[in-house]
């Protein structure tokens, strides 16, 4: 179905960009855009059943490029810990089923009351290592997302892409990796040598995109800017990545209650448009 | 005035953690609370008139650690640089009127449409080569702040430490150092060997305080956390200083709506009380 442009090959739209779309809606926006990849989220994905989503997505000629999201993983006790693993294994599954190769985590943040973020850290490699053997069986890689230090006590104590290369760097390479995201590490002036040695090192498992606008709503989480909107250079981030020998999909996810009021299409085709002025070439 | 109580030797508040209260009352506060040091900003400071309030400040037996503000150093055209030099300039011989070593500096953000951050702080040293020598003339150091990386596009293009003394190390210590405050620094783990670099460079001029706490509020500004409310360690960042050689004033700045909705004299004492609580022993 989807038209052939050499300037979308290596697009793909993350379903919470335009998370109105439920999926048939958003998999035939995409198959008719000329958008050949999608980044999908579990619970949507649950919602709508994996098998079926599979399905879907198949038959639009469409790629997963990443599943959306594991991790979770700095619970210091016992039960907690137990059922965190557990649910990451499902995703592991789940990204199988789906037939991406890219399970993307967002560590956690501080569990209650605490202060440590070494020892949180920490307990991610433990997590990791139990996670890597089992996603490697299932064809799957965990691309460990190093968050904007802005969510460091409550959302993800990997705050730069060198800690994420440090974490990853003690499993193999086919079991753990990074995710670049612009709006995590675009303040941060290491990390552009921090992708070469990802590239390097077969780690680079995901590229996605988002522009960086203030102010920042309450809660900072859902303000990422639409592409070209903001202080990024995202042209400059994709050359880094290309440089790097990173070669794979270009996912745009933005988290943004303004793109979230309007209709998914309108959206959707915003979104191309402004792929190709900002980030192609 | 001020009672001896060797617990609060160091303390400091800054006036914005309770900006309610005008300067009288604020030196008035302090000098009864036994807090020998208060950090300054320069509006209020201009609308009391800057001898009044150095005659103030003097009267009451207190300490100005630090005079907030100088920076925005990141104009690219010459007629808003040439204010900015200026303005700074006056920031510089406030100090000296207020008898405090210590400008703090708040580099600035991108300018309007800009997305080059290293251009950025490029224009932020060239303006530290032009107010050095005026600053030591005057008997005051210029002290780089690293904001948190939030921060990076619309007011601090300096984000870590790493980058804040990487620019002071142009120029010599007596005229460029480094403000570490917890709320900037908490998240990044290569802080406490930053701040050991700065120690042993006699580049540490000043250490604030403040707690972390979500969610941040819109804008991402006012929401810093009462100590020990939220998730940095605040005694471990102290003994960081300790161990880097500073012995110099230990200063409270809260930017925080609820915090300035209440009674500014309550405010104080409970900070006083947090101080003893969470940063000293």
């Amino acid at each position: 179905m989807s038209t052939v442009d050499t300037e979308l090959a290596r697009l793909s739209v993350n379903q919470m960009t335009v998370r109105r779309l439920g999926l048939p809606e958003l998999t035939d926006a995409c198959a008719r855009s000329g958008v050949p990849g999608v980044g999908l989220w579990r619970e949507p994905v649950r919602s709508y059943g994996v098998e079926a989503t599979a399905k879907l997505v198949r038959d639009a000629g469409l790629t997963v490029t990443t599943l959306c999201r594991g991790g979770f993983l700095t619970a210091a006790e016992a039960g907690p810990r137990a059922a965190a693993l557990a649910d990451n294994r499902r995703a592991i599954e789940e990204a199988a089923a789906l037939g991406t190769q890219v399970l993307v985590l967002v560590s956690g943040g501080l569990p209650p009351g605490s202060q440590d973020l070494p020892a949180a850290r920490e307990r991610v490699a433990d997590a990791l290592a139990e996670l890597g053997p089992y996603a490697r069986e299932h064809g799957v890689r965990l691309a460990v997302e190093p968050l904007h230090p802005m969510y460091a006590s409550d959302r993800c104590v990997v705050s730069t892409l060198t800690q994420a290369l440090d974490l990853a760097e003690r499993f193999p390479a086919d079991q753990v990796g990074v995710v670049v995201d612009t709006y995590h590490v675009w303040w941060d002036d290491r990390a552009p040598r921090q992708i070469a040695r990802a590239g390097a090192a077969g780690r680079l498992h995901a590229f996605q995109l988002a522009d960086w606008t203030t102010p920042l709503p309450e809660g900072a989480l859902n303000g990422r800017g639409q592409l070209g909107d903001g202080a990024i250079d995202l042209r400059a981030w994709r050359r880094h990545v290309d440089a790097a020998g990173y070669t794979g999909p270009i996912e745009v996810e933005l988290f943004n209650e303004k793109l979230w009021a309007r209709d998914g299409r309108e959206v959707l085709a915003e979104t191309v448009e402004r792929f190709r002025t900002h980030v192609v070439g």
